[in-house]
């Protein structure tokens, strides 16, 4: 316990200098590398079950995935993606055929399957940075006026959008983990993820829309865009848990790794954003406002 | 071997036919439900192997890509693209999660790899009919001078373009057929298709160089560019023809199906199109012509 809340005490102060540093370039490389270490991770993990991914193909689409997200990328490299793409995926195909044990349902569909889950689920973190500022505004929301520098750079609010997301899907894990140990008695999902509770998930959903109140608030969001992405880091954070159990039992694993002392790997840390990022992300894009 | 040949000759009147008329609608809505129904037959194919593909999620996915590899569709639904591929792809996962026997890795990477294999590499076909002229020009190619009509539709040329594929890819498929029973004495890949042999591969990649020399003089495409396309066709072609055997074998089948008499099914009729297609396209996309 005490080791996973150094680590996050850590991370949560690291995250805060690298968004709000340099214009966030310092966050999107992170996320970019932690990306790519969580294909690591899940890349490693197939081997459990006898898969091998084909990774000399999955490795670098995803990382044109993450790269183009950036809009220095996406000048650079995005009408090459789509390209790039299929003759990574083509030359993966065809590389398995020169393997001694073929199995390219299997090998491809894992390669596939982790450029998704840990390239381009990862890419909405990247993508609510550098479009944050504007999508913020969609929703009446800009940096907290007490800390706007008067010069300062427009894009903060990339910064500060995507400090709401962490910090409404955090304080849902935390409000599941307290709730579940202090009321929690009717199992959620037992064949899933035992631990977890009814009780726990109503307090962490809760958790998160409180959260989402109190940082819309300071925002200056309208309060039921607040409220809504609130709810859905609330849900979906819940599911993006579940979802990475059910993978991982999958695999047969405990832990995708041990990286971060006291949280086990990239993706055991990072598996509620994984979906409660690209879900932010589109609900503010396609948000019927200004 | 009869109902193969007049399935053949059929077929190959109907594409003509599809691709010349209505400035080739027909042959991109033929495309697009060859697509999905070989995407069928791939899903299908998975229940012998015990991997459920989550196909309500699949489907879509595949006719989205499909959809707007047309202008039509580019230009009513290829804005959402992004969003709705990522939310069918969340929904798939998290649909997985309320299944009773859960293998989201082998499950969704499946639906992945069908939607790759059955729905992104048949998006080529469309995107050389829809785009061929621009591409044909490229390597200095046009519709034949003799069957140009004064008034014809300028598009014409993506027809061309993609019967020239169509040929060489199928001249490739003949030649290695006619090559291999004549004079086929080493095995080329025996533990993948065991009939196959070298013979017969040098015959089909001649038989591709032979037709992509003939039809590309037709087109006054460039001779170095008609020669390189033509062993593109001849090469890709036979190494798309062990890609789909691999697949085959990896889900313990014989046939994708039955639906093209003495063809078997979709995938097995378009193996080689499915890289020759892409291949085509890419090339002549990146060509460094004017």
């Amino acid at each position: 316990m005490r080791a996973r809340v150094i680590t996050g005490l850590v991370g949560l102060s690291l995250v805060i200098l690298a968004l709000f540093w340099g214009e966030g370039l310092p966050f999107v490389v992170a996320v970019g590398l932690l990306a790519l270490l969580g294909l690591g991770e899940f890349y490693h993990g197939c081997a459990g079950q006898g898969v091998r991914p084909v990774e000399w193909a999955g490795y670098p689409a995803a990382g044109l995935i993450l790269l183009t997200a950036h809009p220095w990328g996406a000048a650079r490299v995005g009408p090459l993606l789509e390209p790039l793409l299929t003759g990574l995926a083509l030359a993966g195909l065809i590389g398995e055929l020169g393997r001694a044990k073929r199995a390219p349902v299997a090998d491809l569909g894992a390669t596939l399957f982790g450029v998704f889950y840990a390239g381009w689920l990862f890419r909405y973190l990247i993508l609510l940075r550098v479009q944050g500022a504007a999508l913020l505004a969609r929703v009446g929301g800009a940096p907290p006026a007490a800390l706007a520098a008067p010069g300062g750079a427009p894009a903060d609010g990339g910064a500060w959008l995507v400090l709401f997301v962490l910090c409404c899907t955090w304080a849902c894990d935390t409000g599941a983990f307290f709730a579940g140990r202090a009321f929690g008695r009717r199992k959620l999902a037992p064949t899933l993820s035992p631990g977890k509770t009814v009780e726990g998930a109503v307090g962490g959903l809760l958790a998160a829309l409180a959260m989402a109140a109190l940082l819309g608030a300071a925002l200056r969001m309208g309060m039921a865009a607040a409220l809504l992405l609130g709810a859905l880091a609330g849900v979906l954070g819940q599911v993006g848990d579940l979802c990475e159990s059910a993978i991982k039992r999958d695999l047969g694993l405990k832990d995708f790794g041990s990286i971060l002392p006291g949280h086990g790997g990239i993706l055991d840390r990072f598996d509620s954003l994984l979906l409660t990022a690209p879900a932010t992300y589109l609900l503010l894009r396609f948000w019927p406002g200004p």
